[in-house]
């Protein structure tokens, strides 16, 4: 193997596929990244066995070849390398890297030994816009559960692909985040599937800021997305998940129907009426919240350091007359994550009495909710 | 107890003092801070028995009174108030917070029951400028020894004032720090004192940002610094901290007088290639740098991953004509250190043989240098 590339080229595809690299202490392969060129093209590969990434770039191959290197030294090295190109040549295993006044070695690990990312054999695939697939994603990945054995169905993010939308859910069972996604022209393949956390925030991390379409492959086990060079129809990256077995559970029955009582407030001043609440909040994260005809107090007590008290005023709507005032309990931190994640200046809050579901939701926007259960008094 | 605050002052004083608090668990009520309103003056305090922080602000006060209030809750809480004016009062060892629509109430312990932050009884000061001392501290606070144990003297920064200048110093034995500065007008105190590294990185922290003059007082186990209100005579912070005792080493003597070779190094340069050497050095850190005609070759091999060698060009001059080339041995974090506070774009690095003190200073600029020692060849 001997090719020439430009440090920027590399660098940004190292940083790309080391992202999964070194989470696997018990096959110490699974720290190297696989380093194939072919034709005019360097693929870089890397994998943690439950998510793989690819990355292609441009090059200019003098001979072809493969080998795995060690991603973090290989990383941190050509990082600090001055912005030139770089001169790469394979003898006998060893990795040999020239660039300016720099000659360094670095030892490899035979190609042959690194474990085979799968291939998806379906060639339909459904498309979508990258930057709002990555931002539907990120408004709902924080709240699927953390516990993988119990229920391993919750512990990753639940897409559902129907004609005109996408939806996409996480619950926790404390909490559910519901993102709805419209399409531009008409989905003929209607399917669902749960994707791993984990390979989720990679998605988002690898993909958010890139332009343009994103291509979803399927088969039962695995998705991939695939990412586009621009002005070519070579990928530049491709993420391969596994899935996570089993079914969703129906959630549209969890989301309330109606409401007793509906409040509009400003985002930004609940999020600080809350936050300064749970500064005396116990250890159970209690924070208690009062509906009055024309705001909201927050209380929250310690007993052992002190007690606060605060009023926000709200537009405050009942659905029946006989309902007057309603105090119910909550997770201050429950309430930030889901205030965090609704976009615009107001916000919809809506109560169901103190053991019912309540509602946050960004006021002129049905397309996401955010659901959260509040702690029952004892 | 009862005065008006506007916020802001309050967050100010509290995100200074805070800074002592909660890092001794033994003595519960150093976690706490003393606030004390007297006349038209609002003086908060904190200590950690090593380091005293006083600060004050201009008050409406009702109601002269102590109380002390836990640092963390009453930190945490005011900064997240408005931006407006907070009205406290104090009943019954309860500090109630008014501010807007927030109604808060925090517990206090006695300001019986707080340490005596020590006075200096010395009336003479020397008074230097506040951003050039803090500047000066910054580049050598770093070396003093983590050993506390062992020589208790290294472990603080040495402040020698002599006729004209104020000499700053450092060193864990590995390597040595010295920073001159020259006073404007005379000074007639000569004396010289250790003050621990940690109350150092305080006087930084605290006071780097300041425009205009410090004042200096000394006693025998403290020492003070004193920042004034802009346009008072009132101070409006006061650090305290106790000194080491214990005699500083006879550094002049480890500065070496001449050198064997000299080279002249651009810095940024310098340190991109000793970094790059790193990733490939061993356990013991350490990289090689051989000294050639027209530069230096930087070697690093590790047996496990690979091998780097560079070549940076340099200005190089011989002491003497019999010299040619020279390899030394460093450990690399030591040389990043020393580069990393030379100030200006070229630096001069002076080696003295592969078991001799090695140098680093600016290029025409005497108030600063580093010294290193080699990692001897085994």
């Amino acid at each position: 193997m001997k090719f020439i590339i430009l440090k920027e080229n590399l660098n940004k595809g190292l940083n790309i596929v080391s992202r999964v690299t070194g989470k696997n202490s018990t096959l110490p392969i699974l720290n190297n990244i696989l380093i194939d060129a072919q034709k005019n093209f360097l693929n870089l590969s890397a994998t943690d066995l439950e998510l793989g990434i690819k990355y292609w770039s441009l090059i200019k191959t003098e001979k072809e070849g493969k080998i795995t290197i060690p991603a973090k030294i290989l990383s941190s090295f050509i990082n600090l390398l001055p912005e030139d190109k770089i001169y790469f040549e394979l003898k006998n295993q060893i990795f040999n890297i020239n660039c300016q006044s720099y000659q360094t070695k670095i030892k490899g690990l035979s190609a042959e030994d690194f474990p085979i990312i799968p291939k998806i054999e379906n060639n339909n695939f459904i498309q979508l816009d990258c930057q709002t697939f990555c931002k539907g994603l990120s408004q709902v990945v924080d709240f699927a559960s953390q516990n993988q054995t119990t229920k391993p169905e919750l512990s990753g993010v639940y897409l559902n692909f129907g004609k005109d939308t996408l939806s996409l859910t996480t619950t926790d069972s404390f909490r559910l985040a519901e993102k709805i996604l419209f399409f531009e022209e008409k989905n003929n393949q209607e399917l669902s599937l749960i994707i791993p956390q984990r390979s989720v925030r990679e998605i988002i991390n690898i993909l958010s800021e890139k332009e343009g379409k994103l291509r979803f492959y399927f088969s039962t086990h695995q998705v991939l997305f695939e990412y586009f060079m621009s002005e070519t129809d070579h990928p530049e990256i491709q993420l391969i998940s596994r899935l996570i077995d089993g079914d969703y559970p129906d959630y549209q029955e969890i989301i309330p129907k109606k409401y007793e009582i509906q409040t509009l407030l400003s985002k930004e001043d609940f999020l600080n009426h809350v936050k300064t609440a749970s500064i005396f909040s116990g250890k159970t994260n209690e924070i208690k919240i009062i509906v009055k005809k024309d705001g909201i107090e927050i209380l929250s007590q310690n007993p052992e350091f002190g007690e606060n008290k605060s009023f926000l005023s709200a537009q405050v709507k009942y659905a029946s007359v006989g309902i007057k005032e309603m105090e119910v309990s909550f997770n201050y931190r429950f309430l930030i994550d889901g205030l965090l994640n609704i976009k615009g200046p107001e916000v919809i809050f809506e109560l169901n009495g103190e053991g019912g579901p309540a509602v946050l939701k960004p006021k002129d926007d049905t397309s996401y909710i955010y659901i959260v259960m509040p702690i029952k008094s004892t």
